[in-house]
């Protein structure tokens, strides 16, 4: 594979916040569209200034920059006292306990995490077992790192959902080495089940599989759900990396912090890339994790009872539509298919900005498959998020066959 | 090469900042000295709180947190108005235009862009010619890419200074594909001549060799001193990435921020693998560079003149005590020659920082010929810097032969 070739596969366009550098789109059967004015939603991310960062992290920041040096330059996995008190609570959060010196690392966002995770464990030829649809950085991963993607498909929309455990037994029999997924699972929300994570436990220990398992979201997580953290297992595989951060619930994306934490050896490689990559995690901003997983008392579940409203009341409408959605038990994404239209997908994705002033990720990101599904961010204002998925109903309306 | 063996060979405890990590150094001929005592210093990086950030930075960080959603989610190159500024100035600055929109990338520091670069044109079996010595990420990422290190070197002790051109060329002749290097070098603070930098692009040219040039240092640059920006050379390569950054010079290391500016194509692929490496720069963090290149006035000239006094000092303490130290002509390194000692030069390297309090970076760093070097950055205290100097003679003289 040359270098081009290489990153022909990595584009980023589609990726969220991309967008604006979409130019000259071929857009197939325009229709003259009425769509009541509303605000301009960005669907791609969440809404920062609807969902403010945890109060006081900007005080926070400017007590670690008055720190001067020893804030500036931390090691490269991070600030040690910070570590501290991060492996403390997300022991407790996770149900084992986190060795603060050689267990966890501070990365530059989740982004960050996952980049050294894959690029510690992947290398030419490994075979990587992908969940589709799943986070779409995971695939463009294990892309550049020259691995080798072995599709492991999720259900999602019926009953019986959650990944497919013979088809992953078959890739992890048949030389697959690394197994990376997001639970909940982006895109669809979906929370495993306490017998997949099991499963999966027994899975990759019996076939010495490295596990990186992607809980961004876990702390989204709404009422009557269960999470079960893959690490408080019994049988939890030896080599595993648990990948949190606080740039989505707590809203602190703008800081770019992440944690990645686990088998030690996994830690120590993570490290040493860390240092050829970006060196550290911002120093002055290392600092505000010190509000994270202890903010005010009932913040947290303010955050998410008021997300769990705009999922509801989005869902109404769109089962009111006829749009298959899967329910998210967590997190703050929707995974919405489209019936079939007059125009192609990609087109319609960007007519809905044109038209509508609302911006979504095309499901092609998640799995080559899912052309016909768009995942939206539901982390928005309410009024304007609820009026911007009317408006979605609207143009599928108009552009359904 | 197993991802074993490739992680061997990116080792961090040796690296600037990292030295806590040691642990169980096995010293040789321990003796028992009688050091004066004196302030502990950390010559492997610069001091932030003797040199304190640009005047500033903090509010200006205070007013990117302030907008709020646009500045946590910039596009992944970097918020374009700051770009637009940046542009301007480094165009201003390197002597020849910078397009804002396709040619300029805003990056987690310097690491990141150096990552991006490499990461953007090395692949398996890519033959990179890199300076001996020169600043130590650049082989590890060499490596960590798969590429294929071809050593150019560098003399910085004699009268006649410079990249060995004859060894370069027969490089470029053998199928090197990238170029890396730093002007002024790190470690030696050599700035490359006009006649150096005008072979260089012509070499380049007639090769078709890709050029990634680190000018992190090139603002410090010293009385009576010539800088030469490749990128203004009437014959310069068609790939050209020059990188710069504030963190050394301004010490806005604690912020994570760097520049790579050069051909639009690599632009875009660094930003492709941005996207799956952290993303962007900490989007409010990004907002401190609007103060950088338009300083207070006189700023950067007292800044200059306050380095200048110290590299003077310490070099006439090291020349009367023969050691052999290269006059930087730029930065804040000295790379200063150890005579025969009694002891190992990693176990005197350790020595000084357990009976001397001083942190030094070994030379092997930088090249792995280099073990009887070490590198200080002399970006600190005036005074604690002086008396560090002198406890450094007096060590050498302890354990020399």
């Amino acid at each position: 594979m040359t270098i081009e070739e290489k990153f022909m596969a990595l584009g980023v366009k589609n990726a969220p916040g991309q967008e604006v550098r979409q130019k000259n789109i071929d857009l197939k059967n325009v229709l003259t569209v009425d769509i009541p004015e509303g605000k301009a939603v960005d669907f791609s991310h969440g809404d920062v200034d609807a969902f403010p960062p945890i109060p006081g992290s900007e005080d926070l920041w400017s007590d670690g920059f008055s720190l001067g040096g020893c804030q500036a330059y931390t090691e490269y996995r991070g600030a040690l006292d910070i570590r501290q008190g991060l492996a403390e609570r997300l022991g407790l959060f996770t149900g084992k306990p986190i060795n603060a010196d050689s267990e966890l690392i501070i990365t530059p966002g989740t982004q960050g995490a996952l980049f050294l995770a894959l690029g510690s464990t992947v290398s030419n030829g490994t075979k990587v077992a992908i969940i589709e649809p799943d986070y779409f950085a995971n695939r463009k991963l294990v892309h550049f790192m020259g691995g080798e993607i072995v599709p492991i498909p999720l259900s999602f929309l019926g009953n019986q959902n959650g990944p497919d455990l013979n088809i992953l037994e078959k890739a992890f029999k048949d030389g697959t080495k690394v197994f990376v997924f997001s639970t909940p699972n982006n895109p669809t929300g979906q929370v495993y089940s306490r017998e997949a994570i099991n499963s999966i436990c027994v899975l990759a220990s019996k076939y010495d599989v490295t596990v990186i398992v992607d809980q961004l979201y876990s702390r989204m997580l709404f009422s009557g759900e269960e999470y079960t953290h893959l690490r408080s297992c019994n049988n939890a595989p030896e080599n595993l990396i648990t990948i949190m951060g606080p740039s989505k619930t707590e809203s602190l994306s703008g800081y770019r912090l992440g944690v990645a934490f686990g088998t030690s050896t996994l830690i120590d490689r993570m490290e040493r890339l860390q240092a050829i990559v970006s060196l550290r995690a911002a120093g002055y901003n290392q600092a505000v994790l010190r509000t994270w997983l202890q903010e005010p008392e009932g913040w947290l579940e303010d955050r998410i009872a008021q997300h769990e409203k705009i999922r509801d009341d989005i869902l109404k409408i769109f089962n009111k539509a006829n749009l298959k959605t899967a329910t998210p038990q967590a997190g703050s994404y929707l995974f919405t298919e489209l019936p079939p239209l007059i125009t192609e997908y990609s087109s319609f994705i960007a007519l809905l900005r044109q038209q509508a002033q609302i911006t979504v990720t095309p499901g092609t990101e998640f799995a080559p498959s899912y052309d016909n599904f768009i995942r939206l961010n539901f982390s928005q204002d309410y009024h304007a998020a609820i009026s911007a998925a009317q408006r979605i109903v609207l143009m599928i309306d108009k552009y359904k066959i």
